[in-house]
């Protein structure tokens, strides 16, 4: 294991496969590789990608790892790690199909590192994994790293938040006002996108979202990311105003601007000091997860099949009430 | 709060409301109310409904909600709970939004109760309170519970799986074929819907869906709904093939079919037994997410603010890892 560790941080790819494998499949044999990683973690800046399906989130990031690879002239070429949360069926091999269309743009380059997560039926626990794969590769060196996520409810939300910059990618004609409102992500937006810019609508989609951000802003109070068991957060002198801008990722029309924008948002986070404060909330809530599934795990070790099944007979025939039920079910595993 | 369960199951639209609120809010007053309600649970037929943005599901079900209302001839019309669940952002009051437009097809009707719950930042627990708020309106009478929800993530498939029916609702041109594998849900429909049939390429959805159904069904092995503390499922002897059915919700067609459809669901259902098994995966999912939640109040409750800053601050000095902080943390805890 130890050896394993000593060829990730050289950056050995094969060595980096494995691990990822590791983390996402053994959270046991995953915690002990990441142990001996974790000092060598808190480099690479971590960019959030998401967005409703549609909206061309995967040319988008190929694009954006492509320019960083191959920046304008005078540039340094920078490292790109990226993670795609990918909730596709188990059985429909979404995440395999994914990797292969991807790997055709950025195939052969050894600064590129792909990985699709699937979803997959698990209960929770996909924002822990992908906060293990983004601590691989953050260890192997990688200076970007690009976590992808379709992003509609609360699992893409805590999955996001472990990046320091957070873009959501909207398109034009994805729906009326009240269907945009659902998306409901544009309040931990730091940059956004609108994708597709080429399409009808595109003009109305901005004015819209620009609208949306003057609202959130007047009213914007970080309730989420700050909590009981969270520092408090010093606002800094001059707050990030969220951008929004249009891209055509298809051509990369706008793809160079907003490399600059990831850019300025990165000396933002750090001269204000939020780039540590983010990689605190990012470091609490990784704890906060894993301790709530390792109290479970604890707990379902502890329970047999036969008292389980006999309880959930009693509740299925309206004999005990569930609450009645899960204060007996706790108390068992004493 | 006696008082306040003996109203409820009178069909007390204030008593509802009201106990709606408690358990959406309050979780041991909650708890109160759905021991009282929960041997007069079981009876409503929940049906889910999800699907990407844009594919006009709030129109779908108020159109459902209508037809239910108002049957062809010679039927008898059903009452009609409705929970959507709006992951839309705390401050720009989406769900409010969406219940005023919502109101003004079905306002002033007694047999309708449309609830919109908020998924605000609140880590987990949505999927719980859905399903305390359909116990509510289960144990009030409402024949029919409708479930709508935004579904991409895992969090959507969770709440979803509470229905006894999950209908998913496409659109034709959501993007490429990728884009609508990444939905990844058409494994847990039992009836999926082309709605706005009347755009063009509804018949490509309609194939390409038909075609993703058939890969589906044979590798199905009904692995997310089983599971180590899950009972065995007996494969009824002729299994549901989920239909693929397109609507245009905007003028009713293909509304009727759908009602129809949703019928036969049931029927089956209650035929193979499916109707109960159903129901206990349904109790059983509750009771594992609740005992989860139970577990991490408790440990929380016993960790003092100080020792936790502590952690985190070694965790962020790279000093200890994020592993040897857990297993500290939940030591201090006992």
């Amino acid at each position: 294991m130890k050896d394993l560790a000593v060829s990730i941080l050289a950056g050995d790819r094969n060595a980096i496969a494995n691990a990822l494998s590791i983390v996402e499949n053994d959270v046991d044999l995953g915690n002990i590789i990441l142990d001996a990683l974790f000092p060598h973690t808190g480099k690479a800046h971590i960019i959030g990608i998401t967005g409703p399906p549609g909206t061309g989130k995967s040319m988008l990031v190929n694009h954006l790892a492509g320019l960083y690879r191959h920046p304008a002239e005078g540039k340094y070429p920078c490292s790109v790690g990226i993670i795609a949360i990918d909730p596709s069926s188990p059985f429909t091999g979404g995440a395999i199909l994914g990797d292969r269309v991807r790997m055709r743009d950025l195939a052969g380059d050894n600064g590129v590192f792909i990985r699709s997560m699937a979803s997959r039926g698990s209960l929770g626990g996909l924002a822990q994994k992908t906060y293990a794969a983004a601590q691989v590769m953050d260890a192997a060196g990688f200076d970007i790293i690009i976590i992808e996520t379709v992003g509609a409810g609360q699992s893409e939300v805590n999955i996001i938040q472990l990046a320091q910059t957070v873009i959501v990618v909207e398109a034009p004609g994805l729906g009326d006002d009240i269907q945009v409102i659902k998306a409901g992500i544009l309040e931990i937006a730091d940059i956004i996108v609108v994708n597709k810019a080429d399409l009808d609508g595109a003009d109305n989609t901005e004015r819209y979202l620009k609208t949306m951000l003057d609202l959130a802003n007047k009213s914007y109070d970080h309730e989420m990311i700050s909590s009981a068991v969270e520092p408090a957060k010093n606002p800094p002198v001059s707050p990030w105003i969220p951008p929004v801008k249009k891209t055509i990722a298809l051509t990369g029309d706008g793809m160079e601007v907003l490399i600059q924008i990831i850019k300025e948002h990165s000396d933002y986070l750090k001269s204000s000091g939020e780039w540590n404060t983010r990689q605190r909330i990012a470091l609490s809530r990784h704890l906060l997860e894993s301790i709530k599934e390792e109290l479970y795990d604890r707990w379902q070790g502890n329970i047999s099949k036969k008292i389980w099944d006999s309880m959930v007979d009693q509740v299925c025939d309206r004999k005990i009430s569930p609450r009645s039920a899960i204060l007996e079910l706790l108390k068992k595993s004493r």
